[in-house]
């Protein structure tokens, strides 16, 4: 008989259970826009990804005369080169580079995973890389949405389901877990019309409103890239694999 | 211009924001079994319900001479008369009663909800009654499901779905929700044939692994009772109006 791996999904940082997802993979997702923009990083040529959660480190390395991303509530903190559209991680300004982030939700809730196996960056653009290298490790799996401000949304929880039937449909997985059920479920709803559906969250009318929503339609793309970002002595780096 | 007001739905204790939600109706949603169970008690004649969160003062009621129901994970606690089956609730012993409460999840959200400006206990069994008199009401709405020990859970997500649905068609309230619009989607799969939606929950399995499995269909029919239980000074009792 094969032991399956299981497969669970936090809703929210609030949610998150360190202790459980030991040893786990990690998956952090936050597509609007903070994951996004970190896969295009990569893409883009960028050498690594120092993750800060708070805005005194980031200006503090900002001082030291490093490249800083820095936004909070889709503003650019006054101090940094440039904030979180994945835009702006053009090959010009990233490639070669380590760039210092921090973003609302996505980079703080990479640091509350720290006690997982492994924490690696998911979105809609490196999806097929990174289910099929899932798939080829004997771990469980830890799909974990960043939310907003600690609430549940949308648009992460569909990714999720989106990640959550490729890794289902290897039959490697198992899952009782009623929030992967529930990503499963609004994903099959999603997938007819992914713009459309994504019309309704919150952050679709929050970006709208600040002008932020350009990036969208890119944040919704499939594999725009085959880089999988993976923390490795807390900073994210592109695997080797 | 007419302004609507607004229906949120919270997933979990955990993401409870008592401060933003201080004067609205704030509908308890447990519905495997607590709040299926406090609706049967009140159609069956009890008078009041006092809701404890904490096993010491369902003991220290017991000891007092009240008739207590009280359960963790399921089990009857030794010292209670009997456990959160609705099915226990009968006239026979709750008519004219008044019954101390405690259960894994559902009373202590009462607790954690005391802010609002109304606290109801809503499921299947009263959602007609409930809708109808909540949208009587001048009053924003959080539909707050007690999750599973601070989890996500599948069926209270479903009723709240549910609920919403009615509320919504009124077209007196506006949402700008992810998880009231996740609510409204996950409940359009389901009420096609919610038994048959409901077979994936893990309350479910651990409701059958328990033998305890037994109410689950009553506990989706809808519209058993008019009654709406209410808290008034930390005890529940039947809505008058």
């Amino acid at each position: 008989m094969i032991i399956k791996r299981d497969l669970e999904t936090c809703f929210s940082p609030a949610l998150y259970e360190p202790e459980r997802h030991a040893g786990s993979i990690v998956v952090v997702i936050d597509i609007l826009r903070a994951t996004s923009a970190i896969c295009t990083a990569f893409e883009n040529g960028a050498v690594s990804v120092i993750p800060v959660a708070t805005i005194p480190e980031a200006r503090e390395y900002k001082e030291k005369g490093y490249l800083v991303a820095a936004e909070r509530d889709g503003y650019v903190l006054d101090f940094a080169d440039f904030g979180n559209s994945p835009f702006n991680f053009t090959p010009e300004k990233v490639a070669g580079k380590t760039i210092v982030y921090s973003t609302t939700n996505g980079t703080g809730i990479i640091k509350i995973a720290s006690s997982a196996g492994f924490i690696i960056i998911g979105s809609f653009l490196n999806i097929r890389a990174l289910t099929e290298w899932i798939s080829k490790q004997e771990r469980n799996v830890v799909l974990f949405c960043a939310g907003w401000k600690n609430r549940f949304n949308l648009e992460d929880t569909i990714c999720a389901g989106a990640i959550a039937e490729r890794l289902m449909s290897t039959s490697l997985y198992s899952t009782i877990c009623d929030s992967t059920h529930a990503a499963l479920d609004l994903w099959s709803l999603a997938k007819k019309d992914i713009p459309g559906y994504i019309e309704k969250v919150a952050q679709r009318s929050r970006l709208r409103d600040k002008r932020l929503d350009d990036c969208i339609p890119f944040c919704l793309t499939m594999d725009y890239t085959s880089k999988i970002p993976v923390i490795r002595n807390d900073i994210l780096v592109n695997m080797d694999f």
